[in-house]
């Protein structure tokens, strides 16, 4: 790994009671470059622009692709990434369907590692608060050419996260507009799937909806996912997920809502899921929550349904009754290393690891 | 127009003779800057790399939309612009859909028109030859929050093109992967389709096939396109070309057989192709000719079609039998001023114009 420190670190104008998530990066980023079919040294260098042209294929024919994950700090100010393990396979798995070169262990964790351990004061303390860590993978061959690039960069750039907690929204069930096709891209965490649906988005939004629940293009009749987020359902007191699919992208936090389920001894079924049966469920007083979950805000509580012009209002459970809640608090509190971690999810960041390398 | 000529000009090294496509630029790009609501003034600037971020949200959610356009050069040294109007028209379709800002037209055409008269000598003499124009919008802002940006860059970047030929190709029917979803962004020029393209075409090519003739997502028995081209099928003496819709970019090139085939008097067709009725014209022998046409290749004609593992052979015919063939000389004649423009589509590029203007 080559290293190279910031000399006008921005840490000390970081005020960890006030600051905008997404905006504000740590004072480090990790770069690496791929040319010549292989990748070259990992660097850990100022989080800042590069030099890329206008004609860079990453920008012009979108061959890019993310992850997004965190690192949270407890009391004691040990830090910990959850199940970095699933966001270095799934980043693979989303370069291969892009036609992009697969990263390394060494490359994505041993790169992930050294900056959020030397970036480790960026992390805030306290309850919800963490580092969001975006990893990517772009083409940035200089070419006007629609084929599979030459050239590749893989960074990580991290920005301190506020609290997890975000208030119930409205969503729309899409009707219309969908996000992902049979034998498209929807499974990966390609670039080009989030600027698909920020039209629909804003559609919604002007209907009174915050999000769209997304549903398969062909009949819109099943539920595939909600805004960016895998979507939960639960009538009377079983749970239903849509199975990961190529239209589905196969989210670290739904596993482990899966997970933490079971283990409840909550009866979670994955299955598809048709919007008549939530509609029903809705009619008959069965349907008792809905929600979304992901890396970014753990879960959002749906508090209403748009459906062809109807606003259907979903009860408001407190925390003892709710499912979405108990199995946030579950997976938040072996995030935040408040509960034991049976399941091995949380991943010690050990100090200086720069130095003992 | 801010105006920054190159003082390091790259001309003298480019030989008209000895080029490849695609990765020489020309001298000089155009660039806008969106921000607080509005775009800024028009710059023409040496071409080259500027400063951004890998946290730049068009690199990370795919936000970005481009165009293809040609300028040629007639045998007086005349520079015409083909259809730009038309470019300029569905730059601003695509970035509706995608949730971005339009452009204007003194920025759209007068930035065109300004490089491609500055950069004139980079526009090489003899048939075929051509200037590859790229004029692409993207999400600049620096954030990692999946929404609209609220910072662009408006660019159009430009590189040498050489003759339109291209030698037939064998192209695969896609029974698996697809390019658009209905509700998506297909008939956008968004980067994003163009990686999501890249893999199944690189498997088309490992089972000998140079480009995919994309079907329907949901039922994969109606024609698409092919590559990134409109495609066009002969049967007896009648073309078929697919509508445009939501899923088929509606294409310059396409529109432009359209009107030339009826001022031939040719029985054209825009209806929905389904792959049984091409694959039962090849068993019958009415299936004369299948091409794509787009800006970049003019034609491509196909010279064998693969579906679900049979290859079915086309016959070549000569250009007075080929309506592939002669409609393309059609088409070249007046993009080159070779032959009259009943229609209006060639646009000069005045000389001087920045010292006029
Ligand atoms: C489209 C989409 N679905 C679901 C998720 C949730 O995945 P994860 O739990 O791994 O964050 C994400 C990412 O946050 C996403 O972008
Ligand atoms: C997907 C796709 N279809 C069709 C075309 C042809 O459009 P045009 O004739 O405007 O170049 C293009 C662009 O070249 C394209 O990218």
């Amino acid at each position: 790994m080559i290293i190279q420190k910031s000399t006008n670190p921005r840490i000390s104008n970081f005020d960890p009671e006030n600051f905008s998530f997404g905006n504000m990066f740590i004072d480090h980023m990790i770069i690496c470059e791929y040319e010549n079919g292989k990748w070259g040294d990992v660097k850990l260098m100022p989080y800042g622009p590069l030099p890329f042209s206008p004609a860079m294929m990453g920008v012009n024919y979108g061959q890019a692709c993310f992850e997004g994950m965190k690192a949270y700090k407890d009391k004691d100010g040990q830090v910990f990434i959850f199940r970095p393990e699933k966001n270095f396979a799934r980043i693979n798995k989303s370069a291969n369907r892009l036609a992009m070169p697969e990263v390394t262990e060494e490359i994505f964790l041993g790169g992930l590692k050294a900056l959020v351990d030397l970036d480790r004061d960026w992390i805030p303390y306290g309850e919800g608060n963490s580092l969001y860590i975006r990893p990517l993978i772009f083409a940035t061959e200089e070419a006007l050419k629609a084929r599979i690039a030459n050239k590749f960069m893989f960074a990580i750039v991290a920005t301190p996260a506020k609290s997890y907690y975000s208030e119930p929204v409205a969503v729309k069930i899409s009707d219309y507009y969908s996000r992902a096709a049979n034998g498209g891209v929807g499974s990966a965490k390609a670039a080009g799937n989030y600027a698909a649906s920020f039209y629909p988005t804003k559609l919604a939004n002007e209907e009174g909806y915050e999000q769209i629940i997304w549903t398969d293009d062909s009949t819109h009749e099943y539920f595939e996912e909600s805004g960016t987020m895998n979507v939960f359902v639960r009538i009377n007191d079983t749970i239903y997920t849509p199975p990961t699919s190529e239209k589905i992208l196969d989210g670290v936090t739904r596993d482990s809502f899966i997970q933490l389920a079971k283990r409840r001894g909550i009866d979670i079924q994955i299955e598809p899921i048709s919007v008549k049966k939530v509609i029903e469920a809705h009619k008959n007083g069965t349907l008792k929550e809905v929600w979304g979950v992901g890396t970014a805000v753990v879960t959002t509580v749906f508090k209403a349904i748009g459906y062809q012009g109807e606003r259907l209002d979903l009860p408001q459970l407190p925390l003892e009754e709710s499912f979405a809640l108990t199995l946030q608090k579950d997976l938040v509190d072996i995030q935040t290393n408040v509960a034991e971690d049976p399941f091995g999810w949380r991943v010690l960041v050990e100090k200086n690891i720069l130095e003992n390398a």
